[in-house]
C-alpha cells in the first residue's frame, strides 16, 4: 500500500468521531461506524455503565442511542437543518447483558419536509462471525425537521458535515 | 440543631441514594427524591453532559429517566419482583436548555398483576418560586411484572429497600 | 315546559351531531358530547359492532375513538386549520365487554403552533351513579398542524364549527 | 377447468372470511387474503366509510387494521391461545385519499411466550401493476399472549382456525 501524503490525515477513529458528534453516546463507550442520510451505525459492548441493577442493559440506554442516531440521520437527511425528536416509540424485546456487543443500526422510514420517521435496531451480535443473534429493541422516532437554525448553534451541524458521507 | 444519636445516621443525601438506586442516573447529575410505589420523583439541572450538539436536553436522557424511574416504581408497586421495561412511548413538548433545572414525577396509570403502565413527566421549574413552568417532555412506560428473579440478581432490589418509602 | 320559539331551533341531539362531526364513530354508537379547543368529550355503549371476536371492545376501536376525538379538539384548537394524526400511542389497560358504558375524553398535553399533542383516555362507567370504575385505555396522539386546507375541502371544517363550542 | 367434486367445497371468498374473521374489518370493506403465523395480510379501498371529513382516510381506520391484524397473527402464533393488544404505536406516514387501494401485511418482530410484538404496514398500491406506490402508516402492536381462555370464549377461536393455514 502507498504511504499516505502529509496532506492527507489517518482516517479519524470511531472513537474519535463519537466523540465529537455526540458525548453522551460516547460516555459509554458506543462507537459509531458510519454517519449517511439513509443509515447510520455503530457498535458497543454492554458494561456496567449501561446497565440497571439487574446487570441487564438499561432499556433508557437503548432509547438513548435510538434518539442519537436518528436524530443524526435526520440532520443529514434534511440537508443540515434543526431537527427535533418529538416522539419516540421503542419495544424492547430481548435482553442483552454484560459483556454482549450490540449492533444498531438507524434508517429512515419515511423522510418529507416536515416530518421524518426513523426506525432503529439494536442487536446482539455473535462476536464469532458478526452474526445477529438477536434483535434487543426496535423503535420509531418521529422527528420534525424544517427547523430554524438560532445564531448561536450554527457551528452545531459542523461535526457532522465532519465525519458524514453525504 | 441537636446532635444526632449515634444509633440514628443522618439520611442520605438524594445524591448517594440516585449513587445507589441507578448510577447512570447518578451520572449526568440527576438526584432522586422519593421513591414510594405510587410516586417517584427528583430533578437535575441541564448541563454539557445532558445535552445533545445544539446544547439543549437530549431526548434521549429524558427517555433514560423515564424508563429508569418507572422501573423503579413498577419494582416497589409489584412487591420487588423483577420487573422489564417492554415499552417506552414518550412525546417531547418543550426543549429545555443549559442550566434550566428540570423536576421529574412518576406515577403509576395502571398496576396490575402482569402489566404495569406508568406515566413520567418532566418539567422545566422556575428555580425562583419552585413553580412548573413547562411541561418538557410526557412518556408512558409499559412494564411486564410477574418475573422470576435470578439467583445472581437477588441483591438486585437491596438499594431500593432500603431507599424506599413502602 | 314552554313552547320553543321559531327562532331557536331545538338543540341537535347527541346523535346528530356525531353523524355530522365523524360517520366512522356515528357507526358503532358513539355519542359525542362537547366539542370545545380544550376538551372533546362522549360517550358509547359496547355492542357486537364494536367487540372482537372475544366479545370484549376491540382495541382498533379504542385507537379509532382516540384519533378522531384528538383530531377534532386539535382542529379547533389550531383555529380550524388543517390537522393531520402524525402518532397514536395508544396502552389498552382493562378490557370492557358488551353492554358496559364507556366515557371519554380528549384534552390537550400541548397546543404548539406546529405540533399538538392530545390524551385521550376511555373509562368504564357505573352506569347506577355515573362513576369511572376504571380506566380501559390512555393514549397520546400527535398531530401536525400548520396545515394548508385545499379548495376542495374548505367546507371540511363547518360541521365543526356549527357543533362546536369555541 | 375441472368441475370440483362435491366433497371439496369452493374455497371461500376473502369476503366471507373477513366477516368471520373480524366483523369490524368487512363492514369498511376489508378483504383478508392470508393468515398465517408468520404473515397476515389483505387490502382494501378507501371509500366515504373509511374516511375523516377531509375525505381521505382516517388515522382510527389504519390503527383498527393493524390492531385486527396483529391479533390474528399473534393468535395463531401462540397456538390459538387468548392474546390482548396492551400497546399500539402507530406513525402515520403518506395520506391515502378516497378510491385509493391499501395493501396491508403484517408479519412478526418477536414471538415470546408471554409478549409478541407485530408490525403492521399499510401501502397505496399502483392498481396497474401492483406495485407499492408509498407508505400509508407503520405500526407496531405489542400483545400479551398467555392468557386464559374463558369457557364463554372457547369458540372465538374456530373461524380463525377454519381460515387460517396453519
Amino acid at each position: 500500500m502507498a504511504p499516505q501524503s502529509q496532506s492527507q490525515p489517518p482516517p479519524p477513529s470511531s472513537e474519535d468521531k463519537t466523540e465529537a458528534l455526540d458525548a453522551l453516546l460516547h460516555a459509554f463507550g458506543f462507537e459509531i461506524e458510519e454517519v449517511t442520510p439513509r443509515k447510520v451505525c455503530g457498535h458497543f459492548r454492554v458494561t456496567e455503565k449501561s446497565c440497571q441493577p439487574f446487570k441487564v442493559l438499561h432499556g433508557g440506554v437503548s432509547a438513548l442511542i435510538s434518539e442519537s442516531l436518528a436524530s443524526m440521520g435526520a440532520h443529514l437527511a434534511s440537508g443540515l437543518q434543526r431537527v427535533a425528536g418529538i416522539q419516540l416509540s421503542i419495544n424492547h424485546l430481548n435482553r442483552a447483558e454484560l459483556g454482549d456487543l450490540i449492533y444498531t443500526e438507524a434508517s429512515p422510514i419515511s423522510v418529507g419536509k416536515t416530518i421524518q420517521v426513523w426506525e432503529v435496531r439494536l442487536s446482539k451480535m455473535d462476536p464469532s462471525n458478526s452474526d445477529i443473534k438477536s434483535l434487543v429493541s426496535s423503535s420509531r422516532v418521529t422527528l420534525l425537521c424544517n427547523m430554524h437554525v438560532p445564531e448561536h448553534a450554527k457551528d452545531a451541524g459542523q461535526a457532522l458535515k465532519k465525519y458524514a458521507k453525504l
